[in-house]
C-alpha cells in the first residue's frame, strides 16, 4: 500500500491512499498519517479498503503539486549512520579519527518540518558546504522502552525515502564537541510516498531496504547505490533508539547515507563521499559542494522495476 | 504570569493560569500551551485577563496531583551546555579532552514527552549511571532562521525549570562517536510552572535566569547553585539553534546543568560534577550514581524569596 499526504489548511495535511501507478488517490477521510500511526491496527482496515477500490480503478486524479511529505512533521527523527562504507569515507572527508565503536551511530535531528519532494530548500550560505544525503527510513508505531530487535521488527509499519540535507563545513566542528549536530542538519526532505513493507517485495529483507537509489545532480548521474549493505538492520536501529526511552508513534528512523563498498562503479549518495574518494585518489577533493540553484533528484528502484517512493526533485535556494 | 497544564484526556492537557501563591487557578478554556505559543500575541490578552481575576481572589483550588509538565510534549528540545564550569568538570568526569570551541554546545533531545515534576522516572538499569541535571530553559514562539541574538530575545516568551535525566555510563561512549546523545538522554522532567520573564524580577537579566537552584538528593542538600554564570545567554543559544533552521513555536531551549565556579561552597546540580570534584580532590570518585527508589528535589529561589517554577520532587524506578 502506498500512502501520501496532500496539502490542506492543517499542518499534518490529508492522508490519502495512492494507486500502484501513482496516478490516482482516495482520501482517508480526515485522517493524518501521524494520527493513523498512533493506532495503526485500527486505521489499517479502512486504508486497505481504499487500496482495494483503487485496484478496481476508482479514485480521483492525483495532483502531484498538492503532495507534501508523507509525514510533514513528527515528534521524533532519529537518524542512524548504518552504512560502514559511508562512515569510513566521511572520516577521510572530515579528517577525523575512526569512530571506535561496535554500536549503531545515531543522532536526533529536527522533526517539526520535513520538506516535500519538490520544495525549494532555503539555506543560509553556500560557504556552509551544502550537501544532500540519499537514504531510507522507517516509521514505527509506539515502541516500548527496552524492545528487542526481534520485537522491533513488528513495529515498523511504513518505509520512506529521505534526503538528509547536511552542511559539511559545520558538521565536523559540531562532531568534535561530542554533542552531535544542530546547525549541520537542517530539515530533511521526504519522497512523495510512504509504503508498507510488502510494496518492496524481495527488496524488503533482513530488515533492510535493498532497493537501488539513483541520485542525479544537476541532471548528471551521481550515484546508483544499493540499500543492502547496512551494518545494522532497521529493527536493530529501532531497538538501539528505544534503549532508554519509549518511541512515540510516528518516530522516523533513518539509515544514514546509502553507501556501498563498490563506490568506484556505483558512485555515492552524497557529495562529501565523492570528495573523500577524490582525496584517496588524488590527495585532494575536486568536486565542490552545492551552489544555489543546483538541483538534486533521488529515486529508489526495486528489483521488479518499481519506484515505490516516487522521486525527490528539488533545488537549493538562498534563504 | 504563571502557567500550568492540568491532566485531561488529551496529550497536551489543559492550560491554566495560576495565582501568585500557586494555590488557585483559572482555565484558559480549551487552550493548550503548545497551541497558545503558536500565536502568543493573540493568546496573551485572555491569559492576562485570567491573571487579573486571580489577583482579585477568583479561581478554583489548584489540585497539585493534576499538574503535568507545562508543555507535556514539544516538537523540539534543544539543550545547551552553557555553564563553563560544568563543561570543565564533565571533561574530568568523562576522561575526555577539553572541548576546543568558542561556540555554544547544544544537542537535540527527546521532546515528545516531558515528565511532570512528581512523576516516577522509569529507567532500565542502575548500571547506566543514573544522574539528574538541574537546569533552566526558555520556550520560544516561532523564530525565523538566521535570527540575531538581539532579535531572539523578543521570542523568549516563557521560562521553565528542568531536570535533564542523564545516563552517565553511556554519555561518554556516545560523545566519542561525535553523534551526540540518544541513549544517554531519556526524557526530561519539568517543574510545575512556566512563567513569563517578569515573574523573575531582577533575576531575569542579561538573558539569564539568575535565580538560585536548590537541589536535594534523598533529603540531603546537594547543591545551591546560581544561574548567572552562563557563558552564553539564552538569546545567544536561541540564535545558535536557528542558524540553519526555523525554530517551531514551542521549541524549548535549555541552559545545561547550572554550575558555578564556587562549587566548593555551593555544590552541584548533578552527581557527575560532584564525582569530578572528588576526582580532583582525592584522585577518585566516592559518590555513587542514583539507585532505584532515590528521590531528587529541585526548586529555584529568586532574590525576592519567591519560588516561581514550583518544585521538582521525584523518584527513580526500575522500568
Amino acid at each position: 500500500m502506498r500512502l501520501a499526504t496532500l496539502h490542506n489548511a492543517r499542518p499534518d495535511g490529508e492522508l490519502v491512499v495512492v494507486s500502484a501507478d501513482g496516478q490516482r488517490y482516495l482520501s482517508a477521510s480526515g485522517l493524518t498519517l501521524i494520527g493513523a500511526i498512533a493506532d495503526w491496527d485500527a486505521a489499517l482496515p479502512a486504508l486497505e479498503k481504499l487500496a482495494g477500490l483503487l485496484e478496481q480503478g476508482k479514485g480521483g486524479v492525483l495532483d502531484a503539486a498538492r503532495i507534501v511529505a508523507p509525514m510533514p512533521r513528527s515528534w521524533q527523527w532519529l537518524d542512524g549512520s548504518a552504512f560502514a562504507q559511508h562512515g569510513e569515507l566521511m572520516q577521510i572527508a572530515f579528517h577525523l579519527p575512526p569512530v571506535d565503536t561496535d554500536r549503531p551511530l545515531m543522532y536526533q535531528g529536527v522533526s517539526d518540518k520535513f520538506y516535500s519532494a519538490t520544495d525549494d530548500i532555503p539555506l543560509p550560505s553556500e560557504a556552509d558546504g551544502i550537501d544532500f544525503e540519499g537514504e531510507f527510513g522507517v516509521i514505527v508505531d509506539a515502541v516500548p522502552m527496552g524492545v528487542s530487535a526481534e520485537e522491533a521488527a513488528s513495529h515498523i509499519k511504513l518505509l520512506v525515502q529521505i534526503n538528509d540535507w547536511s552542511l559539511r563545513a559545520i558538521a565536523p566542528v559540531e562532531m568534535k564537541t561530542g554533542f552531535g549536530w544542530v546547525q549541520a542538519k537542517p530539515p530533511c526532505s521526504m519522497a512523495p510516498f510512504a509504503v508498507t513493507p510488502d510494496e518492496l517485495g524481495e527488496d524488503w529483507r533482513d530488515g533492510r531496504i535493498c532497493a537501488d537509489l539513483a541520485v542525479t545532480w544537476n541532471g548528471a548521474p551521481f550515484g546508483l547505490v544499493k540499500g543492502d549493505q547496512m551494518g545494522f538492520s532497521f529493527p536493530e536501529l529501532v531497538a538501539h533508539a528505544a534503549r532508554s526511552r519509549d518511541l512515540v508513534a510516528g518516530t522516523i528512523i533513518g539509515s544514514g547515507t546509502v553507501s556501498n563498498a563498490e563506490y568506484a562503479t556505483r558512485g555515492s549518495a552524497c557529495i562529501s563521499e565523492r570528495r573523500a574518494i577524490e582525496m584517496i585518489a588524488d590527495g585532494k577533493p575536486s568536486t565542490s559542494f552545492m551552489h544555489f540553484g543546483d538541483r538534486v533528484q533521488m529515486e529508489a528502484r526495486t528489483a521488479q522495476g518499481t519506484t515505490p517512493f516516487g522521486a525527490i526533485d528539488q533545488i537549493v535556494t538562498r534563504a
